[in-house]
């Protein structure tokens, strides 16, 4: 059975959570204020709204708030900005900037120093124990110093945090003198999901910085670059600037982010996709099939037969993520703000006739 | 008198050609196609139809087309790509990477090898007489050495080139072995002027690259990169993505440069633009205000009294330029696509009004 | 019992092999041509001689030779020189740019894409697969593109490539087109060892490039990098210059080189130390105390208990490589060009001593 | 008349001051301490001894002094460890950084921000406008921000800055927060200078951090890093590995500037070739032959006739400056620490039997 929608046949896409364009709320209100003229470079009104709508919703009122084109931009700008030339950061080697930003920070001249991941995510312990045997090394001026911790929530693998987690690695960033960088990319579906203990503030009490992601949460595009060490505030526009992730009309950013963020759209929509991926990952689990991590947000990456993947193959795209034995490979499906529960069910129905056959 | 739009004061702004969002038309599409699901990073058919538009446009079936996310980021990818590390890039001293994006060309290791300028423009002579002088000094490699020249066109200073003065690039180019690159951050500003005798397909035929502004020309974003040198195409897509200008939801820039491009609405739009541009000129002229340079696209740079500046200031704004004498300084006026007449009109008679008195 | 020479106790060094100045040849023949004038820059008459003996030796006259001040900066000029932006250098973990250069490659912009080891070296199968796999992924335009392979020889474990693993790396590398680089930091070691079937000219024709190491090997200070192919020689003196490895009065190494390479003096030394090194080691396997490490060369890893450490290190130097178990350490024992045979003895008697209490 | 010294003709070189080799007693004491063990990587007591040494000259006991192998290392070793990755450093346009040394500083990411030179200086007045114009400037964010400023002692042109000078670059300095750095390659030519009023203490409270030349004033090769901020000391070691500056051998840079400094051999080098070349500029300007600058220091730069150049360049080098008309050019002739009293006065012959021809 094709899926045909308008006399087209086509695919459905479950590959990633930017596949559609942006929630029309924000199409509307980039209509509306079309031809309202403001100063450029996130020097007007709107991103002045949306920052203090962030400093609220963070409850951190000293808090610089940076409006940047995307997520590796904003990466390797906070890196570069935090980082002396000798220093590198840890990341899991599943994180973001160690495996597929094509190099970004390490062409800043940082080397990311990847740790061994559980489940997408790193220890404090970890961390502690990298410290602890880099300056135990009489070498170590000859090995590149840790002088931050870059981490993902939810991480690439879907999982997140515990308040618990990030109150170690503080601890540890503290004693170590490393900042703490977190990724939200996908925040929201996070914050979103069962057993999430973080919150807003408590992110701005716990991270020096940290991004509230727009791309993947409904936005066109955008990331919002959260600063809460003012030791990481300083001249920190001119390094947007140098390294391309300041927009011109950065207006565009602040109605985005405006939009999403001041009445709770944000979250309402990150609910949406969670609900719709934690019903897809109980079917997968009623059909045994395994789950390469026990993810509780918009990704789930299911182990299933070859046979199975290429008869789901022709009528939904989904991304490969490794090969598990011989017959079967884990492979992810994402749901975001966009899609349509009816696309799920659909999705869902075609996998219990195939998993059953 | 003090104007009032809607029941609120407010000023009128001519400082720069990005202050208002982006053409109806494009809003329109976004929202058409909002819901259409796509593959990411530039690789879906929005991107593929608007670059064979600009292939068509252009008259190279065989160039390559990205779309950046701005343009110091094209600016600083494209001579990453091209220049060797010991070798710097030649450009005008007024050039846009050598004095208004932070250094970011250099951030990626590469000296900007500052020329004089004549009214914004540097010539195949100084260009010569450069690489002449660098490799007849004995040490010579212990200086940077060119490896491509940076053009804009317009200039900063609204200036255009001729059709004879980058053929004459184009042949110490060759003769130099230096890459030509052009900024075509305003180009249909270029494109529409007076005298211009540049055609999109004489561009693609004399420059190594060159970009097609969308940002200042329309768009709410981006710049389409046109490479038309074989050697600069290999694997550039992994330095979009590793210098952060590679948009996960490419197809924005796509629909965005498909809509200006596929009618003729993006010069239709620049006349628009320059027309405004050039009756403020004439109007500038008449009250006997001279001009820092003749510059025929949106961009005028008219000196005037520091009164009537003040006067003007409070009603519009405008960019300094620079100092030229104790009671003068040279500003810019910038028109765009999106200038309403009245606002031009509203302008010239508070010039002329306060020019005569 | 403590060792007293000239009336002063003292400890022997075996921590490394730069512990002490020049074989008095150089001294020597530094001092014969002190007041001869010269051109800088290693445009002299003694680098001409020694990049002539070189050339000899190598059986490769169209090779271009540098002389660099040290093994960080020849690595990191090569690699930068032969790197595009987006690509990273495949070595070894344990290999010296991926663990103890301090991120020099990073800081030119490139990440080095670490590989498991088997005792210090890595194959071609893994190279291989490590380039399928990244070609075979659908996001490879994400993850930095390996576009050469660093190997040392001797390894930082004191291990040799063998004629044929290197023709198999070679083989690979041309099937993938990355650049095959060899940092022989401690070359003349692996030369002289057993077992040893490598020779200059076959490393001249297996290579683009590789360095014939000075600063271990009885030289003051210096490393030959020698250029096979001739896509790596172009305007190479630029970017020595540009990273700060360009010594200006250049005839220190090319005096130094010619002295050890003009007739044998290289392998002499290097036999010299290896020799030593195997009786060292056949002593401690006499003892009973296992190895790290299976090396032919002139770095040993013996296993030993904490105690018998804790003994030896009022006497001797010698490196912590690692924890092997609660009461033992791998150690690394080094013998260098300038190691007095009877040094060793001593050593040899007081590991026996202690080991058979 | 060629000049022959042991039956072979050859030329005297004047066109540098790193012609020859080492004074004798460098070379002696190196024989002397080879064989001593020592530890690497400048961890041992001659580099000790000599930093003590020079932080009792300087007078400044807490000032860090580290020995790196050349002055290109020293310069982007020192600058890229005081700049955030936004700031440029102000330079003369002829300051060494700026124009000799292959963009070194830009591949560390900054850009080098020239300023207009008066014989080789540049003033407080001048650094204190550049940066009144960067932060008058709106757009100041899109504009490389001073951070630290470079000049040399002597200049490249051979001037020399007074007391009074400097001061006030400190003042400046201070006021505008940037890092004041003195790149000393012929600091003792110029402490050797007539009418010189600056002392080692001085430069230690003056400046942030300054170099104390070895390779151009008697030694083999190797420059001391001296720094008296703190807030530069931190982790220095770690960049000065990772740029490739840190000898294995430090030793070999402990021993030399420890021979030069400790009885005031430095100086009495300094003065030996500051005499001769003033001697030759007398005879210079008896001859009417105009100096280019008027330097007091080893390096003078006379502006000759062509005939007479190509005259004397059959006997002599000399490296070329500057074509000044038709007829003349400014050439430079260096003494040195080597040169032969002898042999300057043959060049003064020379010049005079065909200046009066």
């Amino acid at each position: 059975m094709r899926i045909t929608r308008k006399g087209r046949d086509f695919v459905i896409r479950f590959n990633c959570d930017y596949g559609e364009g942006a929630h029309p709320r924000i199409l509307e209100r980039l209509s509306q204020t079309n031809f309202t003229q403001t100063a450029g470079y996130g020097e007007d009104e709107y991103c002045r709204e949306a920052a203090d709508i962030i400093r609220g919703l963070i409850e951190a009122p000293g808090a610089d708030v940076h409006f940047l084109t995307g997520g590796t931009q904003a990466n390797l700008t906070v890196l570069s900005a935090a980082l002396r030339p000798h220093q590198g950061v840890l990341s899991a080697e599943t994180g973001h900037i160690a495996s597929h930003e094509t190099g970004a920070v390490e062409a800043t001249g940082h080397k990311v120093l990847a740790l061994p991941h559980k489940a997408g995510k790193i220890s404090a312990a970890q961390v502690d124990e990298t410290c602890r045997l880099h300056f135990a090394d009489d070498a170590h001026e000859h090995i590149v110093m840790p002088g931050a911790v870059y981490i993902s929530n939810p991480t690439e693998l879907g999982t997140i945090y515990t308040r618990r987690e990030l109150l170690q690695l503080r601890e540890v960033c503290d004693r170590r003198n490393l900042v703490l960088y977190l990724d939200g990319a996908r925040l929201g579906y996070g914050l979103a999901a069962p057993g999430n203990d973080l919150t807003l503030p408590f992110l701005a009490s716990v991270a020096d910085a940290f991004t509230i992601g727009g791309t993947k949460q409904g936005a066109m595009f955008g990331e919002a670059v959260v600063i809460a060490n003012d030791a990481l505030k300083r001249d920190f526009r001119y390094i947007i600037k140098q390294k391309g992730g300041m927009l011109a009309k950065g207006r565009l950013l602040g109605i985005q982010f405006s939009e999403l963020l001041r009445d709770g759209l944000y979250l309402e929509l990150s609910g949406h996709a969670v609900g719709l991926a934690l019903k897809l990952k109980a079917a997968l689990q009623e059909c045994g099939h395994p789950l390469l991590v026990d993810s509780p947000t918009n990704q789930q990456f299911p182990i299933l037969p070859d046979a199975l993947l290429s008869e789901l193959g022709s009528r939904y795209t989904y991304s490969h993520q490794m090969r598990v034995d011989e017959s079967r490979s884990a492979v992810r499906f994402c749901t975001s703000w966009a899609t349509r529960p009816e696309d799920v069910d659909t999705l869902i129905e075609d996998i219990r006739r195939n998993s059953h056959a």
